[in-house]
C-alpha cells in the first residue's frame, strides 16, 4: 500500500447493487493508465445487516446499529483511513458508526445537504427516498439548518414499493415509472432540485437526470471519497472533509 | 450475519473493473426478493498490489505475495468462510496465500481446469490470457493434467497491449479488436474451446460468446462462490468446492 492513497472502508450491502454502483462511480471518478491509479477500498459488503425498512418504518425488525458499529470497527482495524457508507436511510445510525471509531464517517446526508445549499440556497428541495428518511428527519435536519425547504412525495407506499422491486432488480419498469411520476409531482409543487436521497434509484439517476435538476446524493459521496483518499496534504484535506460530514444542525 | 450465508472474502482491485464484475456477476446468480438473499462479500480492492505483470514479465517489479499473504490474512480475520481472487495471472502465488490461512481458498484456475476437463474432455484448449499465464504454467499445469491440450496466442504484444489498454478503459475498441482476432486465430488453430483466463477479457466476455465456444474463468469462480456461501450442508460443500480447488497436478 502506497502512503499517496488512503484506503476507504465501505459500510455496503444495502444493498449490494448499490455498493457496486459506488465503486464502479470511484473507478470512473479516476484518470487511470494503471490499477494502482485507482482509489483503495475495503468494502464489507454485508448482505445481512438487520433491515432499515423493518426497523424504522415497520416497527418490527432487529436494531441495525451494534452491526453497523462492528463493521466499522473492523473496516478501521483493516486499515481504513476514513468510512463511507452508500445507503441513505441508514444514516440514521450515523452517531453510533462515528462513535465506535477514531477515523472521520463521511457523511453522505451532511455532504449532500451541504452541496445543495452552496449550488441553490434558499430553495424548495424535492426528496427522492424511502419514508423511513422523511421519519426519522435524515434529510430535514440538516438542509433546514442550511435554511432549504424539504418537500416529500406524498404516495408513500408508491415510493416504497419501488425500492423494493428495485432491490429485486434494477430494471423493474414499473418501479422506474412510478419514481418518474414522484419527481415530476415534487416539480409540480415547485421544487427546483431533487435530492436523489436513496441509492437505489440512484441506479436511475441517469434517466431521471435527462428531464429533472438532480443532485444525486451518490455522486457527493463518491466525489468526498475520491478527494479524501487522493489528497497528499493528509491531515489538511481531511479535516475539510470531515469539517462538512460532522457539521449537526 | 446468520449463519444460513457464509462470508466470501475477495482479494481484489486487480483491477478494480474486474472485482467490480464479480460482485455483479455474484449478485445476478442469486434470485433475491431482498438485501438479504444476496451473498455476503468482504471485498479486499487493494489497486495497491504489486504489478503482476512487472513481477513477472517485466522482471522489473517487487514480489506481489507478501502482499496478497496479508490480504487474504486479513480477510480471515474479518470473518471470510473462503477466499476467491478474481484475477488469473495472480494465481501464481496462490500457494502462498493457501499457507497465510486456514480457510479454504477457491482457486479460479484449478476450478476452470476442471469444468473443461467435465465439459470439453481431451480437447485443445485456446488460452486468451497474459503472457505472463503462459510463462508462469499457471493453466498449462492444471490443464495437462486432465488430459487437455493448451494453445496460447502467438501474438503476446498484442495481448498484453490489450490487456494494458482494457485496464485503462474497458471499451477499448482497438482492444476489443485485438482480443477478437487472437480468438479467431485460435479457433483456427483448432481450439474446440477458449478459455478466458483473464479478468480484463472477461470485461468483453459477452461479446466473445455470440462468436466462439467459450469458458469464462470469472463465470466458473462465481457459481464456486455463491455454491460455498449458499451450502448449508455445511462442511460437506466445502469439501466438495475445495477438493477441486487443492487439486495439483
Amino acid at each position: 500500500m502506497t502512503d499517496s492513497k488512503r484506503v476507504i472502508g465501505v459500510l455496503g450491502g444495502m444493498g449490494p447493487e448499490a455498493t457496486i454502483l459506488f465503486m464502479q462511480k470511484v473507478v470512473q471518478a479516476v484518470q487511470a493508465s494503471d490499477d494502482a491509479d485507482h482509489v483503495p477500498l475495503i468494502v464489507d459488503n454485508n448482505t445481512q445487516v438487520p433491515s432499515r425498512i423493518k426497523a424504522l418504518i415497520e416497527g418490527t425488525g432487529v436494531d441495525p446499529a451494534p452491526t453497523l458499529a462492528g463493521m466499522a470497527k473492523h473496516l478501521e482495524t483493516a486499515g481504513a483511513r476514513a468510512l463511507v457508507m452508500p445507503c441513505n436511510t441508514a444514516h440514521n445510525y450515523q452517531a453510533q458508526i462515528r462513535n465506535a471509531v477514531g477515523i472521520p464517517f463521511l457523511s453522505m446526508v451532511d455532504l449532500t445537504a451541504e452541496h445543495i445549499a452552496s449550488i441553490a440556497p434558499g430553495t424548495r428541495v424535492g426528496i427522492l427516498a424511502s419514508p423511513a428518511v422523511r421519519m426519522t428527519g435524515i434529510y430535514q435536519n440538516p438542509l433546514s439548518a442550511r435554511e432549504l425547504k424539504t418537500v416529500y412525495s406524498r404516495d408513500e407506499d408508491r415510493i416504497l414499493s419501488s425500492i423494493k422491486a428495485l432491490k429485486v432488480s434494477a430494471h423493474d419498469a414499473l418501479a422506474r415509472e412510478n419514481v418518474h411520476l414522484a419527481a415530476a409531482e415534487l416539480e409540480s409543487e415547485g421544487c427546483e432540485v431533487l435530492l436523489v436521497g436513496c441509492t437505489e434509484f440512484s441506479l436511475l439517476a441517469d434517466d431521471l437526470k435527462q428531464r429533472f435538476r438532480i443532485v444525486d446524493s451518490l455522486d457527493v459521496l463518491v466525489e468526498a471519497a475520491v478527494s479524501f483518499s487522493l489528497s497528499t496534504a493528509a491531515h489538511g484535506a481531511a479535516q475539510n472533509l470531515t469539517s462538512v460530514g460532522d457539521q449537526r444542525p
